[in-house]
């Protein structure tokens, strides 16, 4: 991997790059939002498993791109894992120019010291070398941890989570530090496709008998209080929409009780999730976690998929996303709160420059997160620099997040980070926008500090 | 013209783009989209005409500016054509970094090989010198289509079109390979001016007396049946929207005869239009001719242009357009077919990276089309390798096509397309995303062979 | 200040914008359209007050930005002027890369001598410095007004307004160059703040009694007529949507008569303006005012901020716009009317390229304004060029207008459109998309001449 890699090409802005991207390249990586598993850090059997368990069957941005190109999911998912491994090499032309092209090769360089395109015909040798190296005691997740230099890792959780992985991780007496996340969707969802299994379970782990949405919220709150007790520092929500709007404790109570009952009305979940948000807000208010929303990603668009393979399988489609009237009645409310905060994700980018920087940049509860999901790439990073950066400012922004579940990944990712971050910055100062001075500030900032402040880690 | 225009002024980007370049500079033009009329190339007496008629007449991106700048259409579309052309060459400058300027001075250049910048003072001149090159037989269609170099030329024909031009091409023994696409929107919208008149004529070629729902779409599909045996490898079709849903038998054939009897209701055409789509993708999937979409131009927005220019005078104005919804019943039910090709177009830009990159990575039926109309140009060009390629993946893509019914100006569209092509390349390679050795693929791809694969060239 | 800031760092492209630059730097500044008092011309008693009331207080852009980073308002906009300087200048690393940052920057250096960055241990100092300055005669507006080199000066004025302070600065022989325009706002949406007080107020210095809709259309056109009298060109308006349908006099009649019963009725003021522009666009024909129309801005989106203190606090937020299907009706009406002029604008730019340019390269009545409140900046410039340009030629836009209340940014704003202006020129000759005999021309236009024929200046 060349060292001024993703650096403008002009040289005066690449020295520039270069010199502020070698003041943050070695910090610890700040990881305040993600999906890796716990276990790996909590069982002393958790390993990563072959090469196809570690790159390719988990990664839905891998499976969806060859299944773009007609490679059956079957063929991926299932059987043997040198033979998946194999396609996947055969294949990997098809990642040219992609982000998943740059994580991979900088995982197969910097973790496994594979230089080597994977290949048809190298696929095999890959496959053994790497498998070797997974089994050897240096590749062990808790080792890894720190080879990666990680300060903090933040993994999602659900709300009816025992975080068992967490206390286990606790218990060990391993330094690391992972903390749990909480996510509430499979409650708070009244559409989510084992609600009332999950309403059962949270009244099971909270202690509080759910029989309506009094109970619920105190449910909710005990749950929260958990969490906090056990190092979480922020929620997380994933709404097809960010609309808000409260009910009235009746209304409330009346769209609970039919979801109690199996008899959901058309909208129901609809209005609740709207409620909710509010509710959120207020919770967030009085018990300091820090609120995520994740909105505009419309989940398993292909039904025959979902049907065979189930979830994350790389068919969540994005759609137009609205903030300015949907956050009203939330911003309202608790938009001048000091004691909320309110970090909000979009895969819209036409929200950027439009609302998502002049909400950001005039309320104080409000950070904008990181470019997200597929806007996780170079040029993701470049729109989100040009477009928010003028009018939020970068200190109403929460640095990076990676929101992996590749384990692996997460230096790869970061060093992305780090590296637009510093072109981008080596861009203002040939420009003489900002000073040299101010850029090394800015720097450290994006590539920690923010991220540190907004998650109150 | 500088053998350098468009790349970057990087010096490095620059010497890379110009070496891609050249790898492709020369290759054949496959042009599987566009409205070249056939009849240039089947009747020996077809000529270009004046250089009004070849310039100025039919290309509404010329008459849609002279207008917008208070020239009246009448003294662009009627009377003497050399005091059209001197008062397009008075409004040269009206041009100035717009793609038409650019493809102008292309084929002024190239095609007639005219150096001057077009003004009042010579434009007499620069008349007499176009006409009498196109008086010679060096300029005649077949003569410039070798000169040229197009190895393929798809045409753009009406469901109901008999194809004799496309029928003398094949008798003349003529070696250049002109194709058909079948397009049925005359007899599919049943809002289209002559819809009535357009199903007698569907009747009387296809030999299939269209009186229902049945023995219409066994017209159609005889008619594209006629087509494939015409060469045909697609077809074509402009919606306002690409809204997607399946009428019952019973809807479709209620709608149809209301339409028979001119008393179509309001949304009858929506419907109709939305369910016709999922029945192309049916016919797609069972003759394997390739489907292209084209939606989101709302046609004839000016109407006193209309009432007394006609179509096509540069008043089609862009709307906002959805896709990840809009397409969800047609996905469903084929997204997954191995025998259907669905490639999609959009004059909605926001949707390159939130829908229809995202759409095009994951679903299999699915190619993403190049940048259309209003950006089929530089920056629209660069837009879209910034917004889709990242998730897309070049594959995903369906490479090039020119889009137009000004024969002389195809060279020039495909220039710009590889150096823009060449020079995006160039900003991988240079920042270390890609190597040379992908690069030098990928330039083959995005000049031929993409379009050639998507097309079934 | 650098004197090649905010060019590229490529050299050739950098020494051909600065070469063109050059040619305009020192031309006169046209301010078409803007929000500067004109009291401070006509009152010989008029100054700017403290370095917080000329830097500070009124400026929305600064109170937003501290606001959102946990800054109450009180202490920005009451209390000790010195105290809120230091506020202001302790915080003066958010504004770091913002467009704020650099007016900023230009007029402390250019206008007040201060080349330091404003700190918590300079502010005293920085303060008093000021605050000398402003107290003396070279600071006085007028003859900051011929420093600034102000060819003409647009101010921004309420239907109902007297124009007394343009009067006096008739009266007075001073020979600076002060228009009126005329923004009806107050009388024409029905839902604005004191609309019945205004309407008595219009009564009152129309001398034609608003009774009922046919007066109020003849009151509105006898104070354009009075502000045309006093040398206005243009005519402002700004509503949320830039919808336009023309209501029947019977209709418009029982919507006025409601509204002045206070009896309103749920979306009345929508189709009373919807109706009023298309009113306008008739009125504009008829005595040649240039419309203006600022759409997108949903207005006192805090209602916390709206209640304590009032409009124009920061807190106004963009929504999405929607241009093709809404002036669809006055565009059939009025697009084609040689006496007409409308001059568009907006806060969603994603209709520069699918929307606005698209119609303003077809209807001769249109123009595009430039780049807008948050897109106002270097970034949104950039997107303006890149995404308008192609598509409407630069003649079929507006040039700069600087929009801004905060008089002595003046420079600084102009300054960064002619520095982005001869960037992307240079840009364009580097690429040898235009020639520079081509952009020497273009930029004179950027720079006045597309501002001075579009205004009727």
């Amino acid at each position: 991997m060349n060292p001024d890699r993703f650096f403008s090409p002009d040289s005066a802005t690449r020295n520039l790059a270069r010199d502020l991207y070698q003041t943050v390249a070695a910090l610890p990586i700040v990881s305040p939002h993600g999906h890796v598993d716990p276990r790996l850090f909590a069982d002393p059997d958790a390993a990563f498993g072959t090469p196809a368990d570690l790159f390719i069957i988990p990664d839905h941005y891998i499976t969806r791109m060859l299944y773009s190109q007609g490679i059956p999911l079957e063929s991926l998912l299932e059987g043997d894992h040198r033979k998946i491994w194999k396609l996947f090499c055969e294949k990997f032309h098809l990642f040219r120019g992609t982000p998943s092209g740059i994580w991979l090769t900088h995982e197969l360089s910097e973790v496994f010291g594979v230089d080597e395109k994977p290949s048809a015909s190298n696929a095999d040798r890959l496959f053994d070398s790497i498998s070797d190296k997974l089994a050897s005691p240096e590749f062990s997740p808790h080792q890894l941890f720190d080879r990666f230099n990680i300060e903090v890792l933040c993994t999602t959780d659900a709300a009816t989570d025992m975080l068992e992985h967490h206390q286990a991780i606790r218990n060990s007496g391993w330094s690391g530090r992972i903390l749990p996340t909480f996510r509430p969707d499979g409650v708070v969802n009244l559409d989510a496709p084992n609600w009332k299994v999950n309403i059962n379970k949270l009244s099971e782990v909270s202690g509080i008998n759910v029989v309506d949405y009094k109970s619920f919220i105190q449910a909710l709150e005990q749950r929260r209080a958990f969490f906090k007790s056990m190092g979480a520092t922020a929620t997380d929500y994933a709404a097809l929409t960010p609309a808000t709007a409260e009910l009235t404790l009746t209304e409330a109570e009346i769209i609970f009780q039919r979801a109690l009952k199996g008899e959901t009305k058309a909208d129901d979940a609809v209005h609740f999730t709207a409620h909710m948000l509010m509710e959120m807000a207020r919770m967030s208010s009085d018990d300091g976690l820090v609120m995520q929303l994740h909105p505009g990603s419309l989940r398993n668009h292909n039904e025959v998929i979902f049907q065979k393979f189930g979830l994350d399988k790389g068919a969540d489609i994005p759609i137009q996303t609205e903030y300015t009237h949907n956050l009203l009645p939330l911003l309202n409310k608790y938009g001048n709160d000091s004691h909320v905060k309110l970090i909000l994700f979009t895969l819209d980018e036409t929200t950027y420059s439009r609302e998502l920087a002049t909400l950001a940049g005039h309320y104080p509860v409000l950070k904008l997160g990181p470019p997200w999901w597929f806007h996780d790439s170079l040029n993701g990073m470049a729109r989100y620099f040009d477009q928010v950066m003028e009018t939020a400012g970068i200190y109403n922004t929460a640095g990076f997040n990676d929101d992996t579940r590749a384990f692996c990944s997460i230096p790869a990712r970061h060093d992305v980070w780090r590296r637009t971050s510093a072109n981008w910055l080596a861009g203002l100062v040939v420009r003489h926008i900002v000073g040299m001075d101010d850029a090394r500030e800015m720097i450290q900032e994006l590539a920690v500090g923010l991220a540190k402040r907004a998650y109150k880690l």
